[in-house]
This record gives structure tokens, C-alpha cells and sequence, in this order.
């Protein structure tokens, strides 16, 4: 009997926050797999487990994937976790590889179960969703992150200025992801836009060292952690159209 | 003693998605308060909580929110919800609000909380986040919502063909929620734009009633139900730039 490989969400950092389905996972004899970026180095999907009180069972192995854009050392280091996966697998055990967030959004297990399918395509596989990061800090900043029929974008800031500035006109929401690199030109645009009383600032949402700042002006200036996030919500330079059969519209063509 | 109330998110139906502090709070002596369309409605929240083997406590009120545009008659209905929680708050119980998905996504708990810290701006209230329709949906999919660097849009499909043509432009992924009313002309652009093989139909993701048609333009002329997305990803329209800083770049201006 071949196991079963499961991508268990565990939500961004708050233990309370991992789902009953992911938590009956941890607790089950499942083989436990979660990754690291070094070989021993530490892992943020770990701690979450570990913070819950859980320990780490015998059965567990860490999982190597480096932070690199190159593509062919991220395709060896995923052939490698998926050939450590499908051996655990293949002695019978089911597999649970820890997410931190939800295993859909921005996460290494989708690199790895894709592999492992392209390896052995009869090997299942089950997804379980998770809380993500921005959901957890529009609740922690009390801001929504969609109103009836409001309009999300979520980016990573990199893509620069215009691309926020032009997305303001077609959006109620904006989740501005890894700040870091061009908070203080985020900033300059949300004052000029008079959007900074829209704005919030969460750094590690969810986790034990998240940090929410209203005041994102406040900032200017200040090195803040790659994990941090900028929440435009109710943003009143949206050109909301009409929607049509009970919605509002905005062009003709629908 | 002034109670505390909860936005207690549950997920999109599944009740195995509730997460362990929702699913305490569910277990506590808290007041229960459900939204219900009409007087004695149905409460999909509430039955997220019944399907998880729970009972409805003595101590439960539904709150009326009813289906409507009307904003004196939103205003009107929100008010009575606010005030019936006051009361319950002021008696010295907990309440918790019951949401189906999560609390601060196209929800009616954050007008519930605005109106009633309106009221009474001393009384405290927590959003617990949840699982929301579209990332169960990417996870029953197996199709990601983001893989690395990639740009995500969130929009009601009723905002028209046009504005969903022109996100194609700056989105890796586009969720298309209630689709229902423009179905055949979403279809149409998907097949226009070669992005068929790239599309997921999900009605009520992560629900017992869920359905998943991977065969989008199967589902030509037929009805739908109100709770339908469609999900694109890795869609090969978008123009994606270079950030800078470690990240891809699309302007100089950052």
C-alpha cells in the first residue's frame, strides 16, 4: 500500500489558527515533512506545529529548498525532495509536508507536488487550504479585505509605483506584499494618493512577532522584516462601474 | 462585566476547515448569532457549525440581513442586528457572530462590528480569520492561486467582459467570483484567449455540494449555482516585468 502525500496548510503563524483538518494530520501517525532553505537550518511550518505543543515525531524529515531564482538548482532540490517523499510513500506511510499560510498561495508545495506526480502520477494527493497572511492581517488590522462587490488585487510591491498607481484605478483593495525594498516610495505614493488614513502596515501577520502600524507615514525610513505587507482597503480612487442583472455594470459587453 | 464578540470565521463549509479558535469558541459558553437572509431563514453558517456534530445552544440568536441593495434598508436591519448583540454583550455573555468563509471577505460581520462599535465604542471585538470559497477552491482544483512573483486578482465577473479582458494584462491569476450571470460570455473570452486549459469551474468550494468542472466550456448554456467561481491561473497573457532589489523589475520607479 502506497501512502497518500498531503500539503497541510497551517495558517501564518498562530497555532489557534490551523485548521481542524490539518490539526487531526499532525496528530495522526503520518510521516512528517516541512522545509528548510538550509540543510538543518530552521523551519517557519516546524515552528507552527511546534508552538501548538506538538512535538516532532521520529518519523520527519526536513526538506531542502533553497532561496534561488535559479531554475535548474530549484529543480534539483525539488527532484530530491520529491524522491525523499515518494520513498517514505512507497514504504506505506502517508506524508504530510507543513505549509505555513495556505498551500496554494505562494508555496513550495505546489513545486513539490507537482514533481512527485511527474515522478509517479498514481501517488495521491490532497491539498488541505489554509488561513494566508493577508487574511490574517485584515483581521488583525480590522480593515476589510473585500466589501460587497469590491475588487482584490494582491502583488508583490516589486513590480514598482506604476503598477500600484494604475491598479488603484481598478481596485478597492490593494495587498501590497514584501514591502521591504520600496516601502518608503509606497509611502510617498499613498500620501500623494491621500491614502494613507486607508492604509495599514503588518509585519509577520499572525505569527508571535507581528507588528501592525496604522500610522504606515511612521515608518519612513525604517528597516522593517522581508515578511511584511501593506493593506489599501476602501480605496476611494476605484472608478467602480455598474454591474449588470442584479450587479453593477460597467461596459456593455457583459 | 461587558461581554466580547467574535467574528468567528468557519471556513467555506467543510466543517473540518473551521480553525481550532474558531472551533473553541463554538465549544465555549458564548452566545451564539447567526446571519439569516429573512426571519427564520436558513443560516449556511449556522449549518457549517451543525455539520461538525455541534448542537445550537439554548443561548443562539439569528440576525437578519437581508438580500438587498437598499443601503437605508441595510443601515435599518444592521442597526437592529447591533443592537440585539449589545444587549446580549451587556448581560455579560461572549457572543460570537458565525461566518461562513472568512470574516473580513465579502462579509456582513464587518458591518456588524462597525455598526456596534458605532453604538458602544468601548466594547471589544475580535475578527478571527478564516478559509475562504477561493483558496478551498484552488486546493480542490489543484491549481494554484500564486506561485512565486505572481500577481493575483479578486473580482465579482459581473464587473464585465471588458474589465476581465483588461486584467489579463497584469494577472498570473484571476478569480472570477459569481459568474453565473455572464457564464456563456466568460466562456467565450477563455476560448478567445486560448485560456480554456488554463480555467477551473468551482461551485460552492469546500461545501458537500461542491462541483469542480476542469471542462469549463462543458458547461455552456447550463445554470449555475449563485455560488460559482472560476479560477485562472498561470495565465500566459500577462506581461510580466522585471522587478528590482532582488525582485523582478517593470519601471524605474522603484
Amino acid at each position: 500500500m502506497i501512502g497518500t502525500l498531503y500539503g497541510a496548510s497551517l495558517g501564518p503563524g498562530d497555532p489557534d489558527l490551523i485548521t481542524r483538518r490539518s490539526w487531526a494530520l499532525l496528530q495522526s501517525d503520518a510521516y512528517w515533512t516541512y522545509p528548510v532553505k538550509k540543510k538543518k537550518g530552521t523551519s517557519y511550518a516546524l515552528q507552527i506545529a511546534l508552538q501548538a505543543g506538538l512535538t516532532r515525531p521520529e518519523n520527519s524529515s526536513e526538506l531542502i529548498f533553497p532561496m534561488t531564482h535559479d531554475k535548474e538548482i530549484l529543480a534539483k532540490y525539488w527532484l530530491q525532495a520529491a524522491q525523499t517523499v515518494i520513498d517514505i510513500l512507497q514504504q506505506g506511510h502517508d506524508v504530510i509536508f507543513l505549509v505555513e499560510g495556505d498551500a496554494s498561495t505562494f508555496s513550495t508545495f505546489q513545486h513539490l507536488a507537482k514533481t512527485v506526480k511527474g515522478l509517479n502520477e498514481t501517488i495521491e494527493i490532497e491539498t488541505i487550504p489554509g488561513v494566508t497572511s493577508f487574511n490574517a492581517a485584515a483581521a488583525r488590522a480590522e480593515m476589510p479585505l473585500a466589501d460587497t462587490d469590491d475588487t482584490v488585487a494582491i502583488i508583490p510591491a516589486g513590480y514598482g509605483l506604476e503598477m500600484i498607481d494604475s491598479l488603484l484605478n481598478d481596485f478597492d483593495t490593494l495587498v501590497l506584499l514584501k514591502v521591504k525594498p520600496i516601502l518608503d516610495d509606497i509611502i510617498e505614493l499613498l500620501q500623494q494618493k491621500n491614502l494613507l488614513s486607508n492604509s495599514c502596515f503588518i509585519e509577520k501577520a499572525g505569527s508571535p512577532e507581528e507588528r501592525i502600524i496604522h500610522d504606515v507615514a511612521s515608518l519612513r525610513g525604517e528597516k522593517v522584516n522581508y515578511l511584511s505587507l501593506i493593506l489599501i482597503s476602501n480605496n476611494h480612487h476605484r472608478e467602480r462601474g455598474e454591474m449588470i442583472r442584479g450587479c453593477r455594470k460597467k461596459t456593455l459587453s457583459c
